[in-house]
């Protein structure tokens, strides 16, 4: 074989075709925002630290009313999952603490237990309750969408990987939803069977007004 | 043009191509489900009936305590739009009706309101409220997997048609989630903040055990 | 709870999560337009009227030759649908009046009647006609790309609402397109078998040229 | 590096991991279709052969009226492109051969003139008509759902294939879904603006009733 | 409230939305398997075992030849992640472990270092080389279908979680794909510029035959 | 009927629904890349040539060692196909050439042999390998991700037609991706069990480091 060969044909074959393939997305943060994502940051830009996020590696601060902390690596901090369809976030739960009834209106879950022991559950659209208390090393799965909890379950501190099927997969706790913005009590109250004094005490813990 | 040569086309175009086209897949609901819908009922058995449904002409009875009533046109009950990406709902609200804040885990929402007003609104993951009271002809969009509610405004009865982007949207009613299944009291009130009281009173009123 | 642990813990989850999370994204008609859609509206400058469209709550002028009128709620005139996979438009038949036969080259639609009756059919691939006449409060549904059409069949008017599984469904009269445009007569001959004469009368009417 | 390491090692990364894993679909065309496709052929029984098709290789018989023959490689023909999200077609054109008008409801289209020269357009739904003359090497894009055609712009034979973006891209030719069916005259008609005597001598020639 | 009215509500509510109502697909791994993944397991036999999977909980055995085992989570050993878009797997490597370099032909994957160093890196289709030595706590992700490789980069044992974006997204080891099955020398060596010797030393090592 | 009602008609249907309708997206390549994407050049600026590309008419240039060209027709070649979900590259091999073994890492590709014969093959996750000698109008299909080749088969030029379900699908040649770039040897020996004296050959030739 003979070298100049060799570079005409990478010259035929990669310059021709790679000019612009997109292996890859990596966010563009400033562009503006898409339904499909972010605007890709120029390739030529990229750097394997894009690849790379090193913000799960610390337990986040459970030194909180719910001893608990998520701790995210969504597109918003790891752009590189831009486009990709999956992110992940890390779950400290300190002894008692517990991430409080939520959904991500656009992604499924899969847990994965690091340290301790996690009481899990999610309730279907037909009112099932899967509920089931998992040990390192287990997973558990969260169908997109659905409302579910994770609660330490044992008494010393809890780890897990949460992975997301989306990038950017949102996250409405319910508490906060009803009690921790301005949506009115009166509509909170015709919206949930909650007592008006129920939801007045809670509005005023969580910061609610109205 | 001769009749024959026309035909001898037909054979050649329709007969070689049309075999197993599959334009829509109208449900076989006695199939198993699989991720993207029901297997399609045979093409030889399909009437123009499995289009057409008219189960949403009839007002849903709305003598109960939230004075309300959905009726589904999904694929359960509307075999004709398995696969499409699509159904519709009616929601009949009598004076001072509602329809609980609920998620529809896997859909979008446009709501259509044919009679009355209805006070509506939903709560972003970034919790901000969207509340609007909508009269007849207006409508308004509830995006995918977001707490959303809708009850009625005036003081004579109100009726919508939701459009859903999903044949399958599911339904997630946040009370009946919480106070109507065999989730414990214990873990409601550790995941939702609510008081022992508050949720031993719901469950009571709505069927949840534990 | 002490009411600043609270709010740490609102600091610690939302304030890191929630920065660009994307719940919705209300298009910038402005912004270019991509394969999945517009870019979106900057999250701080979205309110509840950006969700809301009242354009649909008018009846369309049907005087015209085809007694007729489509009034389409599509990402151009409703931005809050888009990327959120659906969209609607009113349809106002005056007695004789047509939706004349089209396609919706992206998207599946469900018709809801809401006043009159309406003979509406589809045409699949496989050359099978469906036409049915649909009343009041009936729904049909018309699959992806399939020409089809609408028909009032009473001596009122007809309204009825299109639920489309696009915010972008496009709409394409065969009409139109056959003689409303500069695509030659010889061409338009050519490609559907119709008489010269023929042609050139609806292409006088229609305002096609060629 | 000893052989029996490496045989544990295949073991226990293939057994474990391959045992169910799917890289296709070949499609069991006895089994039932769903909206994403057929059901997978076991992948024990599948050979190579189901990944080739030889039904391109010959020309289609272009002695009928249009002088065209279309030729598909879609699932039905060929049950290795089941769920792979493209197809393929040949397109044979005499001398004054035409593929008339038609849509593909769910796929876009690439067309490569392999022999000849053909005068291929389509119409978009703002009813701008891109029409243009392409030889041989050339390739054009339809894109889906739009209304295209192509017929021979030359004295001799032109061949074409048609890549599409689907296992099943269905193909509804205009002139046969209104003259070639039971679909009324009155309401071909009426849907159409043509006239009563077209419609009926295009009804007589194409088979058409009613 | 009265009961009797509140569980009246919850019949016209509940029985008639949720009766086929699908949240989740749990595999039926008997079915057989189509496009979109498997049949769903009736939702009457399904508990919340079906949603856990204790079997990444023990480490892989790392005693063979590349000192590294890969344990799956995929739909096969995972039914609940059926349709859901997202599995996961485990990684052990021993000091010396490598997982050689491979890709998934339809995920992208997000690894999470548990314990100990790895050196990870992909490739691009514009050759690009993006490689990190990444450590416990650190997340790198890998884009879809890109050819990649993960060595542990220490002298204890590495342990990592690989999120991947599909219920089944394939394994495709290079070697194993060159080396470790019938196809024949020449075409490996004509289609990698891999010498001959080589190519026979390896087939012979991986159990390859031709 | 009347032309000033056709042409309000018009009016009404036209220019209300399609002011901004999408049919199509042709690439402005200048703008920035998106997931699904690029953004899409101003519908008044679009002429026929958007839709047509001569590209793959002439032979690509065999004159190189693999005694072979690929000439792709993707977005960044052809700005029609953005968003459409299929694209082109014209194979040519001359006697005795050979496209080397590689992966697309987002497409499915269907090949139509023009001329001559090519041994082709893939190997799937599972190790089967799946070969064929295929000939003029013969066409494969090589599903998403998988490691292929094609090889001339006779002693004379082969040209193909390869179609590939993603308008930007990638190109990944195994040997440029193991000896044409920076990654080192010693992680390319790890990583693959080749020798590292047939490792350095290889760089060598071509062009890699490291």
């Amino acid at each position: 074989m003979k070298m100049h060969q060799i570079l005409f044909l990478l010259f035929i074959l990669l310059s021709s075709t790679n000019a612009l393939v997109q292996d890859f997305c990596v966010a563009n943060l400033k562009g503006p925002d898409g339904p499909a994502g972010y605007p890709c940051k120029t390739e030529a830009k990229v750097t394997v630290d894009d690849f790379v996020f090193s913000g799960l590696a610390k337990a986040g601060n459970t030194s909180n009313i719910i001893k608990a902390a998520v701790t995210p690596a969504f597109v918003a901090q790891f752009p590189g999952v831009n486009g990709l369809g999956l992110s992940l976030a890390r779950l400290d739960l300190a002894p008692g603490g517990v991430i409080p009834l939520h959904t991500h209106p656009g992604a499924s879950e899969v847990l994965v237990v690091l340290h301790g022991s996690i009481t899990a559950g999610f309730i279907s659209s037909a009112n099932s309750v899967y509920v089931k208390t998992v040990h390192k090393g287990d997973i558990m799965v969260f169908p997109q969408g659905l409302l579910h909890f994770q609660a330490n379950a044992g008494g010393k501190p809890a780890t897990a990987i949460a992975s997301l099927s989306s990038p950017n997969p949102g996250l409405q706790i319910t508490a906060f939803a009803l009690f921790g913005n301005n949506l009115t009590s009166a509509l909170v109250e015709k919206t949930t069977f909650l007592d008006d004094a129920q939801v007045k005490k809670l509005k005023a813990i969580l910061g609610g007004t109205g």
